[in-house]
């Protein structure tokens, strides 16, 4: 007999897709990978052998000094003993989830959202309440889950105005803020990125970010901090869940963070170009059918089909993959209990200009028969 | 506010004690670290630069293979499409947990039982039975959490017997059966390490073990299979935990099972001396106060002190790390709700010969004063 939590645990509809990118031939606008092409030398260098020892749960002292200066850079107040490596940010949603969210808490999200965060969240029972950038909502809920720089899935960058709204609301509200900002680093043009959580008074917060996005996935490390009444809780909840991350991981993003040349801004503009590129095409191919606002930063455009069109791209899925295209359906990314909005994200850093070409042209064919054939 | 799980979420006191381990001139029987001296030689040659990628949530095939390999040896029935790669065997125990255990969901466990098992079912909600090896009952119990081989803290290996009748025990009472073996590759003479899994006839099962003991641990990997009915959703909440655990880790490590020359039976023997010479030294000092048996394998004497010495281990621990010795009160290995006995667990393995002389001389000083002395 299984715990009940198990029946809210449903099979991720990326996974599924990201086996079958793997196919050979396969355009893929599915994922959110960040190109290899970016990814740091690995070099052992700096890996002393006392790393393959047990380590702390909050992490290595010297990376936690690293992204203790990040963090403080980006202004948000902490110190090394208030830093938590995590093995990903996905980790960092689990242990919050697990920290403030039991059967029927209610977390307001932004609709749509991070469906990962969405897969935890229902594990452990929650409701959903939508936060809206620009008419901010945050009641009944104990939490505010917020990807507000360069958002998953639709590349969406709060306003430093919408930042203030929100850190009001929580504040007035007495809402948790936890906010996910794995994306921050790819940034195209200027744009608001200050942490929100900056902004806050009083109320309580968690905020995260990863490497997986400016240095390399495959490593698994990323980081948090929080108020003063969570983090004890949340540096329990890390060793109860892994002891620790891996120290080789941490040595070595440590050693890249203390090397000049790892220059962020070289990646954001190898992302600029793809970026760019991405939404000629789309210009060229999409205007008929979608609208999308041209992504400041992130992996991803966001387009809705026009209202002629009423797909759900879901039903469509199968045949663009027969066709050689990946996409994700926007409908996934919505949260149980709110209608979905007929959408596609696009990841466009992952194929190549001639191949971005081919399958755009393909997966619009398909949008533009399947959405006037009549029923 | 918080959720109510997280009243049930303890410090831990080897966490704690952790920390004062690092203090210079400490002689430690605390943690159960393995000897850096066993730690192989870090290598990147067999890693390619494909695996800074994000991977698949299982784990990568190459390693996944090699653990079917290992599996199959110990006659546990699994193949590579059946085994999940885990962020060390904590992960494990997460995942288990969430899987199978909600607020008064009974878990059998050996008393005492491994600590850091027993913070995360009790951060579920668990409640507990005891399972005696010599009388094994599972009565009530959905879940049987066993360490049947080397146990942390007792050291104690099942006999043959003994896991038939735990099998058994399992098939009559439909309890799904968790067993637990990362120390199995320490084995310092002949005993029974056949997974009990194995002789399993209907009940279902997760079987777990760690590369921590007999490679490193700060690569943090360990395994899991399961049976059929239950391993899809263990991959589902790895996926939800971490997405997938390290591939540079991953790579190193199978590119060590994968050398002849990485042979467990070098660091089986190394740490052999290691408690032979400990055993010695306990029968030279602590033959008037506690009463042990010598571990067949595993890091780990564990005494129980004598009637006249009614002391609860806890109560000194202070004072012994005034003393510049740190140990395990037994004590904190016991479930809540189960009466603990007074008892060590002490670490073999990291002290060398003269350094253990001294500390167990201060801490078997110090218990007899402590025992002895009049309220």
């Amino acid at each position: 007999m299984l715990a009940s939590r198990i029946h809210n645990l449903k099979e991720s509809p990326v996974r599924e897709l990201l086996k079958q990118i793997g196919t050979p031939g396969m355009i893929s606008f599915a994922g959110g990978l960040p190109s290899a092409d970016c990814f740091p030398e690995l070099d052992l260098a700096g890996v002393k052998p006392e790393k393959l020892q047990y380590g702390a749960s909050e992490g290595d002292l010297e990376l936690r000094n690293k992204v203790a200066d990040l963090l403080t850079e980006r202004g948000v107040s902490t110190d090394p003993d208030r830093v938590l490596i995590l093995s990903g940010s996905q980790q960092g949603i689990d242990l919050v989830a697990k920290l403030l969210i039991e059967s029927g808490t209610k977390v307001a999200v932004e609709t749509p959202t991070y469906l990962a965060a969405l897969q935890v969240f229902d594990l452990f029972g929650a409701n959903y309440a939508p936060i809206c950038p620009s008419s901010i909502e945050v009641s009944g809920a104990r939490l505010v889950y917020t990807n507000p720089t360069f958002q998953n899935p639709t590349g969406h960058c709060y306003s430093q105005q919408q930042r203030h709204e929100l850190a009001s609301a929580c504040d007035n509200s007495g809402a948790v803020l936890f906010e996910d900002d794995p994306y921050r680093d790819l940034v195209y043009d200027q744009c608001s990125r200050t942490p929100i959580c900056s902004y806050l008074r009083h109320s309580e917060w968690i905020y995260q970010s990863s490497f997986s996005k400016s240095i390399a996935p495959g490593l698994r490390l990323g980081y948090l901090t929080a108020s003063e009444t969570l983090f004890p809780h949340l540096v329990r909840l890390k060793q109860a869940a892994d002891l620790h991350s891996c120290r080789i991981s941490q040595a070595m993003i440590t050693q890249l963070l203390s090397m000049e040349n790892h220059s962020y801004r070289e990646i954001a503009s190898y992302y600029k170009d793809r970026r760019d590129t991405f939404d000629e095409l789309l210009s060229q191919m999409f205007e008929d059918i979608a609208v999308w606002q041209i992504p400041t930063g992130g992996l991803f455009f966001w387009l809705q089909l026009k209202p002629h069109l009423s797909i759900d791209t879901r039903t469509i899925l199968g045949k663009s993959i027969n066709n050689g295209v990946a996409f994700m359906p926007g409908e996934y990314f919505y949260p149980k209990g709110i209608k979905p909005v007929s959408s596609l994200r696009l990841n466009f850093s992952n194929a190549c200009p001639n191949q971005a070409a081919i399958g755009l042209s393909r997966l619009a064919d398909i949008i533009r028969y399947e959405g006037t054939k009549p029923e």
